[in-house]
């Protein structure tokens, strides 16, 4: 390989930035390294910091991770492994690492077969030097007051002052209600998931602020719980079918499996979707497209999620201290397929 | 905490496996911890790992770690995110590795955005003591030859002599076309993924095979490649229905994605599954069970692939050395739903 490439066409070094911000190289080593002990002026640690960028600066993992001590490796911990959501994030979160310069390691906290030492080895043994955590329910317990590294929450808040970028499940669903009703529908029901969780009670909240801003009353009678399975969804629309007469002309679903198990029951029922009743998903996934017919669903921007939100982490791992705020994400959205239509007169 | 438990309640330790085995307990250490210059023989080296596994040993994972220099992590690289297969392999892998007193971690190669430090950290870094590989067709490339860890193929086949644990593809697509000409069907067309890759050549063997063992003559026709994705299946089959008159009665699908296509193709013909058209998706995944009729699939043991691969890894850390030969998985099988019926008359 030849030595004495063009330096437009050769890996950015050190030296190049140092030179261009007008510092010495080991300022630059220093503040790309994260130091916290490095007394610096916080214009030139912007500038260093936005030249590496600039540059495409990339330094040798190997010699970095001597140097440093660090492992240029994040952690993302999900609670769940066939839920399209975590994929999304992971996507969005490991594109930025890698234009950083970090590695994204993903473990899965499973809740019926707990790995008790999982933290302990992401970060005691600085296997990652930060962590994206998205299972507050889980075990092992999330514990970052113990933590001597920098950490995230992804679309998960437990009323802390924690670190977190969150999608906006409250509008999201507020706004698929003002959509149903928008179609002409009055009785507008939900098959919820679990109300004891922050994003079941999240989605509820949405709901009503919906119903009141189209002018309809809340009926407790047309909220059905689920556990997000298939099964649980079918027996909670079958209740919603009875007493004959009653039954709803638009139904929102927790999730994209619940919607599948709510088309079931409609289609044994002889109710024709969506000219007799409307189905709409309040989270979209790729699945939505697979199922007859293809299910309406409020479009979060999860891949945007993992970005920001890994962005927001290596801000802190390579500042030493948290941004401003959070970063801010695009705008949910509706994704009309052909579950909805309006109202039966 | 009470101290003074009784040995059968508290977690064993060293010298519980070095009383029983009548040797060292820096011998039972040095065993466990997998020390390479340790010059012991197989028979004591085998009851000593028996005994802790048989006592249920978990060693102190900070102080074992620092001692042995290991990181008590194995890792997965998995090439797709989505895909429910690698769900039920990580849960099998981690289970194992849990049981262990191991961690496993996951990298996702996304190969429209490689991560070209990846295997470096994870190898070189000492991430991870052993790699489960299902990623032979992404970058970064897959280079064990240079690697100073165990590893395992899990799934995968490059023709080397590499460790590897396999389910049986041409097997299981032999069983689904037989089930279908059991039911009376003689035109079994079958909607194939890349013919390039390994999966889809080594079922394309299977559906010869089971065509040959049924009486059926090889018709080139019938067989239509796509990507595994719905808009190329909806091709794929449309294409099949051409010229009339000649369609098939029952068709294999790569996958359940690929038979949401067909069976949308199938509804907007006017063709009712299975009463005119049996549908059969080589692949098992939870989504089956939400399309309409619900898809009968060859179901094979991932999480036994997933335990399978984990052990056979990890005796390989512990023992220095492969196995005699990879794990047996149990057979692959056929869950039948409701989309194959007897051949229309």
């Amino acid at each position: 390989m030849k030595r004495n490439q063009d330096a437009s066409q050769r890996r950015a070094r050190l030296a190049d930035i140092a030179e261009r911000a007008g510092v010495a190289t080991s300022t630059v080593s220093r503040i790309l390294i994260g130091e916290k002990t490095l007394s610096i002026r916080p214009e030139t640690r912007e500038r260093v910091l936005e030249l590496a960028r600039a540059l495409s600066y990339r330094p040798n993992p190997r010699a970095r991770s001597l140097q440093a001590r660090k492992s240029f490796s994040i952690g993302l911990v999900i609670p769940e492994i066939d839920n399209p959501v975590f994929g999304a994030i992971i996507r969005g979160a490991q594109r930025v690492a890698i234009e950083r310069g970090y590695s994204l390691l993903i473990a899965y906290a499973d809740k019926d077969f707990p790995d008790q030492d999982l933290y302990a080895r992401l970060v005691e043994d600085n296997q990652v030097d930060g962590l994206l955590v998205t299972t507050l329910q889980t075990a092992p317990p999330f514990d970052p007051g113990r933590w001597s590294i920098p950490y995230v929450l992804v679309n998960r808040d437990r009323g802390a002052d924690d670190p977190k970028v969150m999608v906006d499940y409250r509008h999201g669903t507020r706004d698929a209600v003002r959509y149903l009703a928008a179609l002409g529908h009055r009785r507008i029901a939900y098959v919820s998931g679990p109300l004891e969780h922050y994003t079941g009670r999240t989605r509820l909240e949405g709901y009503r602020a919906g119903l009141e801003e189209a002018g309809l009353e809340f009926d407790r009678a047309l909220v059905v719980e689920c556990d997000y399975g298939r099964a649980k969804a079918e027996s909670a629309m079958s209740q919603l079918l009875k007493p004959e007469g009653s039954a709803p002309t638009a139904v929102c679903a927790a999730n994209v499996a619940v919607s599948a198990g709510i088309l079931a029951v409609l289609a044994r029922a002889g109710l024709a979707v969506p000219r007799q009743v409307s189905v709409l998903a309040l989270l979209d996934t790729f699945v939505a497209d697979m199922l007859t017919p293809p299910v309406t669903a409020v479009s979060y921007p999860f891949i945007d999620l993992g970005r920001a939100s890994a962005s927001y982490l290596l801000d802190m791992i390579e500042l030493g201290k948290p941004s401003a705020a959070a970063p801010p994400l695009p705008r949910h959205g509706i994704t009309v397929r052909g579950s909805c239509g309006p109202a039966p007169a």
